[in-house]
């Protein structure tokens, strides 16, 4: 009965990244059953790879990829790597635990330019899928949007697989999203304007009603991160048009071809 | 200890009817372990039940079922079938997956009364319980309430168990509930004054405040849907008087006779 | 990597205390696999102990235990007992079926200061672990802030070994936060100024900023409570500074010296 189409994976559109705060084991073998195909990134959030018993984080992030599903820590992790200018130990740990990504981000630190750079060519070059962040976390300091799409630019350049726009856990007022969660439309407009190619983006879009608006926007293969672990049905039926504040669109979508 | 008295299961009073949004095996027994006895309907949100693996959902289903609970998919999911006219093949599939009731809903769609009133006398023909659903989801175009509590009389004349009140998941801007989830009392009264026995009714009360606001207005047998899975403990110590919030409420009760 | 130190358990100070609304098995051993370390107090929230199936209750509690984990029902459930003059019998109850602490608190009755003693000196004399709670749950009739310092050195001085704040599960227009869920400035200050040690108080803070604001007023070790049980390993990433909100101000600290 479902009315839209979605790509199986691997996909190279439709990604949903989710993030994890710290499911035990039950749960994410759970969630991977119920969901695991509708996963393409696992995240595991902020710096909670540091906190687990070192042989469970092991065993769950082999058990995630074994899902066919890149998983890769949260990206303040690497700034406070960064930080004590221990990139490259960063990354070496990153790998040998399991990790098949890395998140290059600045939403706390400043980074500069060329660290930028050197940290997305070596972790690709050491194999690591790269994806990179924009979009400061602190509100009431929004980068220019101009700045953000040079930003893009210039890491998919450097070897980026996707840039994900900064929403955090919350979803409110931060990046592109005002107090009450709903994208800036101008600042939006604008970005997209000056972007090639919507595609390379991933959205953070933790509420429902940020993801509606995406998928009305973009349609069912857009790109949507922070999504929380036990949202991935809900927002897959979303996508498909299994949920009322979709099935509307996807009926218009389907008549218009 | 406890204050408050409440029917033991199979109730026809004081239902819980809780919303899935997608379970794995290990929490669905979690659930039933601990809240199961409280539980009476147990819902697959929206279209998710389309989203599972098929053997996983026969088997889900399958045990919700033998812990005395009803299961049943989310109404969209029969929208969808109707707009495809194929109510017959969904409520047929629906039984042979092991669903014991189904609900009939126009959240979405507009369904004409014969067509409604078809859906519900031939799922009751083949043996499904019938849950029906009043109120759109969609904001700001409210039904008069006259015309719910017309809609709520024909179902139940056309052979529907209970009547649901819509609330969504948020519980926001919905149905009788305003922009801050609290029940617009003007309209509560005026369709309570319409209904011949609010007990025909579930109220969709996803949120603590409204349950709160329904069991202090009605007693703890009140019947109460879209109950988040990880609140039915929260919830039955709310129905008799285990929680601060209705505490002093039961007291009163119990001293009043 | 971690920036942030932190004391390693059983410690008297950094305590956190989550709130449990009914977890299965499952999920509650999960929990204590994955943030065990980082979990001194378990409440069963409100009083939702009495309704676990028995056996299931009794196996929870131990599992609890052997993990070095304090665990106690809600106060909600001895004020209850209190109401019904069975205070002796709740606090053997709660010992017989494993709990290691009780708390104290006037959430929603009027509590006679010498009642308040008595309870806390008998279940301190059988060897119960007391904390006790300060602050009303209803909204709209706040406590003076003089009246609730007396309280804290009361309670502390016939033996309690923490006292809470009341944040309730919301933290939302209770105690010492707003409708928004902020701290009131002035009310906190004055708190501060007439307790001896805040190191005795337990603040409950559900909602992530206030977790934040804490831990930036006070350090790492500051004790946190009603801490929803997936959010262990978030809250422990912003103790340590693992997290965005709280990576900038570990570094001051460490700056600082």
């Amino acid at each position: 009965f479902p009315l839209g189409k979605r790509m199986s994976k691997p996909r190279e559109q439709g990604l949903t990244m989710i993030i994890d705060k710290g499911l035990g084991p039950a749960e994410t073998r759970d969630i991977l059953h119920v969901g695991g195909q509708y996963i393409d990134f696992w995240k595991l959030g902020f710096g909670t790879s540091a906190l687990y018993p070192p042989e469970m984080l092991a065993e769950k992030v082999q058990l995630i990829r074994s899902s066919g599903i890149e998983v890769y820590p949260g990206g303040t992790f690497m700034e406070v790597a960064i930080l004590q200018e221990k990139l490259d130990e960063y990354l070496y740990l990153a790998q040998n635990t399991g990790f098949t990504a890395v998140e290059v981000s600045d939403g706390t630190i400043d980074l500069p330019g060329e660290i930028r750079e050197r940290a997305i060519t070596r972790a690709a070059e050491i194999g690591l899928r790269v994806l990179t962040e924009v979009g400061k976390k602190e509100q009431g300091m929004p980068a220019p949007v101009a700045d953000l799409a040079a930003l893009v630019r210039k890491d998919l350049q450097y070897g980026a697989y996707r840039v994900i726009l900064e929403g955090r856990e919350s979803g409110v007022n931060v990046g592109l999203y005002d107090e009450n969660g709903r994208l800036i439309r101008d600042e939006f407009e604008e970005l997209l304007s000056l972007i090639d190619d919507p595609r390379a983006l991933i959205w953070e879009a933790p509420l429902k009603d940020q993801q509606r608006d995406l998928i009305i926007r973009f349609g069912p293969d857009v790109n949507l991160g922070n999504i929380p672990p036990r949202e991935v049905l809900a927002l897959e039926a979303l996508r498909v048009g299994l949920r009322a504040d979709t099935l509307q669109t996807t009926l218009n979508r389907r008549a218009a071809g």
